[in-house]
This record gives C-alpha cells, sequence and structure tokens, in this order.
C-alpha cells in the first residue's frame, strides 16, 4: 500500500511549518493568497489527499468555537475561559459561551443553539445533572470536534482534559491528618460528577492510608454555595463530636464555613482546620489565609482550546486521545497549620 | 385616516392577553397551534398589519439573544448574566455570550460573530476603549434590536440600562465626608467609560458641596485589578500629606487595598476609611468588612432581557426608550465607621 501523503510531507518539502500547510490547505485568513497558491498546488502534484479525521477541513469555517459552562459565578471558570480566550484569538477564533445552569434540559438547549450558530468545535463542561451524550450526538454524526473539560463525561470521540482528582482529594486530606486531623468533615457537590467523585475516593484513600475510619456522616453533600458553607459551618459545631478539620471542594464555599466557624468562636485552625479547592482569590483575601488546592485553570482552557484547534488544522487527532491531565498541588496557608504542630 | 388596528385590539376581541397574541403572530414555539390559527384568522379579519417597529416579528427567529460584555471575571457581570437567563429562560430564549477582553477590536469580532450566528437581538456592555458605533450598525440596518447595559454608548435607536452612576459616587464620598474625610483618594477605571466619569463627578459634587478642594492628584486611574489595589495602597502610605479615606469603584481592588494597607500598618477605618463599588460577596469576607454601594447586578440583567424580548414581541418599542435608570445604594459596613465618631 503506497504511503499516504501527509502535511507533514507537504511542509518538508516546501520548507514551511505544519500549521502553515494546513491552514492554507484550510483557507485561513491569515496565510496570505501566494502561500496558498503554491502549497494547494503542491499539495495537489504530491497527492494529498485529506482523510476522515481531516474531513471537517472541507467545512465551511465560521471560525467559531462554541463553549458550553455549568456556571459563570466562578473565578475557577472565568480564568478558565481566559485561557480558552487567549489560545482562541491568537489562532484568530472568536468564542461564543453559553451557561447550562446546572440543568441538562437547558443544556441541550444550548448545544442545539451552538449547533444552529454552525461552531467549528464545541469546549463542554457538563451540568449537575447531566448523565447521557445524546443532545451532543449531532455533533459527532457532523464532524463537528467536540472536548470535554473539567466535568466530563466519558466518549471514545471526545478527548477529555482534567486534573487528578482523586491525588487533589487525596493530598488535601492527608494534609490534614499530618496536621493532627482525626475527624474530618468532607464538604463536597453532586457525586455523579467525575470530580466530586473523585475528590471523595482521594480523602477516602487517604483516610485508609493512615488507619483512619471512614465516617459516612463526616461527609456532607451540597451545592457548594456560599450558604452551603455556611450551614455546614453550623452543622459542624452542633456536632456531639466535634470534628477537628475539613476539606471543602469550593474555596468561596470554604471561606464562608470559615468566618461562620469564627463567629461562632470556633478557632481555626487550632479547633477546626480548613481546607479548601481551586485557589480562588478570595482564599488570600479571609483571615487566616486559605490552605487550598491550586487549579490551573487558565492552563486548562489553553489546552481545551489548543487541542481543539489543533484537531480543526489536521495537526492532533483528538479521537485518539483519550485523556490529558494536568498538574494540581497543595498551597498550605494559615486555615491549616495547628500551632500545637 | 383610519385607527391602526393594533394587537391589544385583536386580544381584546378574542379576550386573550396582548402577549399571547403577539406570540402567536410571531410564531412563538409556546403557542399551540389552534390558537395561532385563530388569532391569525382574526388579525386578517381586522386588517391588521405589522408596523415597521414590529416588523422584525416577520424575520425568522433563531431564539438566540447575543450578549457582549468585557469581561466575565467579576460576581458583578455573572449577576447580571443570572438576571438575563432567568428571563430569557422564561421566554424560552436562549444567550451566547462573547467577551469583548477589553478591547475593541475583539468587540467587532464578537459583533460580527454574533451577527452571523443570527441573533434575534444583542446585549453590549462596551470595552474599555471603545468610542465609536461602527460595527452595530448592521444591526440596526438589518432591525436586530440592541440593547447597551452598564456601560454604554449613546445612540438614538438603543435604550441604555444603567444606574445612577454621579449619584452613586456622590453617595460614596458624602459618606467618607461624613466619617471625618478630609483628603480621599478616587481609584477608578478609563474616564473614556460613562461608569467611572459619572462617578467621579458624582465624587467631585460632594466635595464641593462640603466645601472641599478637588486636588487632581488623589484621583488614580486604573485597571481595577486586585494589583492596583495593592498598588494604590502603597502610593497612599508614601504620600507625605497622608489621605484619611479612599474611595475605590470596585470592590476587589477595594478589598487588596485594604488588605495592603493593613499589611503596611495603616489602621482601617481609623487611619484611612475605604468604600468600595459593587457590593461583591468578597465585601463580606474581609476584616473588616467592605461599606461599599450595592449595584443591582441582577435586576439590571433582568430588565436587559426583559426589555429586548418586549420588543422583539412587539410589546415595547426600545427605540422610543432612551435611558432606564436602576436604583443603587450605598451599604455602610466597618472599613469606614471611624471610632472617633
Amino acid at each position: 500500500m503506497e504511503k499516504e501523503i501527509t502535511i507533514y510531507d507537504i511542509a518538508k518539502r516546501l520548507k514551511l511549518s505544519p500549521a502553515t500547510v494546513s491552514r492554507a490547505l484550510n483557507d485561513h485568513p491569515a496565510i496570505n493568497s501566494d502561500t496558498k497558491t503554491l502549497i494547494t498546488a503542491m499539495a495537489r502534484q504530491m497527492g494529498y489527499r485529506t482523510n476522515t479525521f481531516a474531513s471537517n477541513l472541507r467545512r465551511q469555517r465560521t471560525n467559531t468555537i462554541g463553549v458550553i459552562v455549568p456556571r459563570l459565578n466562578s473565578n475557577f471558570m472565568s480564568t478558565v475561559l481566559a485561557g480558552m480566550e487567549k489560545v482562541a484569538n491568537e489562532a484568530s477564533y472568536n468564542l461564543i459561551i453559553s451557561q447550562s445552569l446546572e440543568s441538562v434540559k437547558k443544556e441541550i438547549a444550548n448545544a442545539k443553539t451552538m449547533f444552529n450558530s454552525r461552531v467549528d468545535g464545541l469546549l463542554v463542561s457538563v451540568a449537575y445533572d447531566t448523565d447521557k451524550f445524546d443532545h451532543f450526538e449531532a455533533f459527532i454524526k457532523k464532524g463537528i470536534p467536540l472536548l470535554f473539560f473539567d466535568r466530563v463525561i466519558e466518549h471514545k470521540q471526545c478527548t477529555s482534559i482534567v486534573i487528578d482528582n482523586v491525588k487533589a482529594g487525596y493530598d488535601a486530606a492527608t494534609h490534614l491528618i499530618e496536621q493532627g486531623c482525626r475527624r474530618i468533615v468532607h464538604v463536597t457537590g453532586n457525586l455523579k460528577r467525575n470530580v466530586y467523585a473523585d475528590r471523595l475516593t482521594g480523602y477516602q484513600q487517604a483516610l485508609r492510608q493512615h488507619g483512619l475510619p471512614f465516617d459516612e456522616s463526616l461527609v456532607m453533600i451540597t451545592d457548594l454555595s456560599q450558604e452551603a458553607g455556611t450551614e455546614a459551618a453550623k452543622r459542624m459545631q452542633a456536632m456531639p463530636e466535634r470534628p477537628d478539620g475539613v476539606f471543602v471542594t469550593n474555596d468561596f464555599c470554604a471561606v464562608c464555613c470559615l468566618i461562620t466557624l469564627k463567629k461562632l468562636g470556633v478557632s481555626v485552625p487550632d479547633d477546626i482546620a480548613v481546607v479548601g479547592f481551586n485557589d480562588d482569590p478570595v482564599s488570600q483575601v479571609v483571615e487566616p489565609d486559605l490552605t487550598t488546592i491550586h487549579y490551573p485553570g487558565a492552563k486548562m482552557g489553553e489546552v481545551a482550546a489548543q487541542s481543539l484547534i489543533n484537531h480543526l488544522n489536521g495537526l492532533l487527532d483528538i479521537q485518539t486521545t483519550n485523556k490529558i491531565i494536568l498538574h494540581s498541588e497543595l498551597v498550605v496557608r494559615h486555615s491549616s497549620l495547628k500551632s500545637g504542630k
């Protein structure tokens, strides 16, 4: 079987970058028309044909990428979007964004709107209650690439971009245990979502490894709102056997929990040590400042957008990549450092 | 001249609401087809014709509203968008959102994307450096309604939705003066934008009314970022004649300013009283908690979306409304209450 000509072969022959060749074949506005003519002629001469994976190159482009997110009300999400905008801008793409407001019903409507807006690709972080892929099938059928980030659902034709949430949960709980905590409350969200289920798994692994029992009554499933943080503090203070640590999987929720604990006369970190999640700027505003997991939001946005754009330009096939995992890290501040230690 | 038949006449005759009649004539999915047939027949019988203002009713609908905002990184903006989503949802509209990232160049690209996505209407808060209307002309020509909110530019065919920023600036400065402040720093944004120019005017009015001189060196034009807040605190502390109050037109910037002042050994509020703007949740996290202007973000979003949808349904002509002004109010907390008072 004759070897298939790739854009890399054309690039090599013309001493141009594969990206330039790809863009030229895709009629990208950033490439001038002489270069396009040259590249197209060489491609024809060498017998280049677009393969299935690159078939979307033939579709007419709108240079628009759709993004569907649960909500736009967190620093984390705005940081992810800033990362996407940065990469999209550089490649002359425009983002259009819609919110599912944590409802699968609205997510379905959003997907339809994005489809009708003829987006070139779609980046999705799913709603609280999404458990089917049906509303995304139209994109797959039409060859419009789809990529999940943060809150993902598994699909063999889609890449997912996440942090290692199990490790992050493990790191947070281990840190509390190392500070002497033995009864650690875990305040989290809907366990249907990978991010929360994985963090819980990490928390459980840390307990097990340190010979501590897992007490289900210490896990509080909430909507991770500010009110939920306040409520969690009240519940903890009222527990007959008071906890000595709390790991909240959202910073603003953790901050409200911390403030309420202080108002109730509980000393943070000495009575109860607090760890949050996301490294939201608010974690440095509260006193004592909040130990948290640094979540690389901007990086996640950049990687998501870049992977999608590379796919569109024929430089990377997202259907062969299953998952991309980014680094996260524990940032130790004062809300968790017990003075006796 | 014969009196023109309106949807109100049809509604009265059929004992239906004008909204139902308007929706039926507009082929809205929420109205069942029997009702549509009935209403259309009655409209024909009565000699109803759509007028110019309602001409957009004849266009094909996408049930999508476009929103262009400077950035998605503030609680204020996410609150505005939540208000818009609420109203849009109830009327079966979907929002698509894009960010100008404070650049008019990107705002132009966004407007083009929204136009090509065939939005039924557009809601805009302009970028830092927007000073022309040209990129919105295509919407006006095509009869696609356009409404500005918060950061607005004047155009005779568009409604603007704002708070009274002059009054808000006046209230903030007056409160500081009443607390005994005599040298009040004002940290603000680009004075090209109505919101910042108006707040400065209010600050100046308050000084004048209380017989205090206006000192231009006390006005700091910044990007209102967190870094800008830190920087402002350092500048204030280094001033030979130290100020005794500061009015920052953004809460997160104000909070960073407050924290930095404390770190520099300046007592807040006794040495320097601090007032912010927006009533962001972070204003209640910082110690002392922050006096601020409550900005009705959700209300602004609701009014903007409702006005646009009413226009689309022929119930309100936004081309006859020039400006809608919403209430804002001073919320006094501890960052500004001098103990000597």
